[in-house]
């Protein structure tokens, strides 16, 4: 159920660049950051991408983000080494040149001083209509063009900019509520297919855990409003099987990220 | 530096289907799961892709995955319920008819007896063509159409599922070295730079790590012969600064996975 199409819904795409991690070097742990903040803050994300340092992959995927959602983050490929492409392929899948960006070099000047090698320089080199996002804590600003922000992989930096470009993003919370059930998914099916027939702004989900003792299935109800999430709660715990109930959660919503 | 593209080479794409992974009411172990199985097996993981259980990003995702690699593998989506919809999303993007599976239909009752619902039996509704993976340890088979295998998104299902596809799949392993140094990306760069040009064949990475007192750049080196791995870390340790180095790791590789 792709419920999230509300027209008040911005939405985002994340694409997650290294050969690191699907080559199992690397853990990702930029994606599941990411996904954290964006619920908290409303935004539905709509697609990871993890895609090798290669140029075609990264432009075709770039631009297909680009095109289909309101905000696209890009992890990893912007450091000063050989493999780092990732600003010419936004440049590219944004029909834009690359330019020597002033402001960035001056920042760079100024923080590596004499230790600043040539191939430092080569993070001042942006998309040309790149605009800065300032921000508390930050060394470097995060970079943005049009509606594609280009952060860097390391996972501490990636998180201090998102945080950063979340301030930017206002937007209205998810109401959630998970219901935790010990009932097996085929039995609770036409309770949930009544649940989604009555509720068709609720999100529903069920997810089966076979390895645990405690649950057989957990539910999911969400909503942008308090009140509906609410109301599928409560059909779904009239029509749940005696003794079937063993919790249910409220993992909170806030407006901004923790 | 996309170097996995050698003809020996067998590549995967990994498609990830879950609403509750885009949302963060469940995280993905299933992708990371994949991932170090597949570099045990020396596969080359080209793309990891997470959509929604919607329709179009499904089908269109598979359809790609299917076209560009040897082998796909999709997570999620094959329960009986409402939202469940990957087996029909596989089948059109394959071009084939949906029918209902005998064997599996067979299996379900067995294993279902009593408590079997018409839900259940969604589950052997699968493409025409659809071949079954068996082996130990498995109550379901593993259910593969063409170079599709398509897998629950339950980790623990998961997890056996390609467990028992892995030991089809035979393959050369990748021999990796991590170097471990006190050097910045910037001072790197001409270092690597220079590896990269002397051993094409050898896949060469670089990862900064900010928040780590032990280390700040770790290094590594990959390759399917184990001598060219070598020669690419004696080449890069005698260019290394006085001092820089502060070990040198063996990830290990092996044929099968743990």
């Amino acid at each position: 159920v792709a419920r999230r199409g509300d027209p008040r819904t911005p939405t985002a795409e994340a694409v997650i660049i290294g050969n690191e991690v699907l080559s199992g070097k690397v853990r990702d742990e930029n994606a599941p950051y990411l996904i954290d903040v964006l619920r908290r803050l409303g935004v539905a994300l709509t697609r990871v991408t993890v895609v090798p340092d290669a140029w075609d992959a990264i432009v075709e995927t770039v631009s297909e983000a680009h095109r289909r959602a309101d905000h696209v983050f890009t992890s990893g490929g912007v450091g000063p080494t050989h493999d780092d492409i990732t600003l010419p392929c936004v440049a590219a899948a944004l029909g834009r040149p690359i330019i020597r960006h002033e402001g960035l070099e001056r920042m760079l000047h100024d923080l590596y001083g004499d230790r600043l090698q040539a191939a430092h320089l080569r993070m001042a080199d942006v998309p040309e209509g790149t605009e800065l996002v300032m921000g508390d804590g930050l060394m470097v600003p995060a970079v943005r063009c049009e509606n594609v922000f280009v952060l860097p992989g390391v996972p501490s930096i990636f998180r201090q900019k998102v945080d950063v470009i979340a301030r930017w993003l206002g937007a209205v919370p998810y109401h959630a509520r998970y219901v935790f059930v010990q009932t097996g998914e085929g039995a609770l099916a036409p309770i949930l297919h009544d649940v989604v027939a009555r509720f068709p702004d609720v999100d529903v989900g069920s997810y089966p855990r076979l390895d645990s003792a405690e649950y057989k299935t957990k539910v999911t109800l969400e909503s942008k409003e308090r009140a509906r999430t609410e109301a599928a709660l409560e059909a779904l715990l009239e029509r749940l099987p005696e003794g079937a109930l063993i919790r249910v959660e409220d993992p909170g919503a806030s407006q901004s990220p923790a």
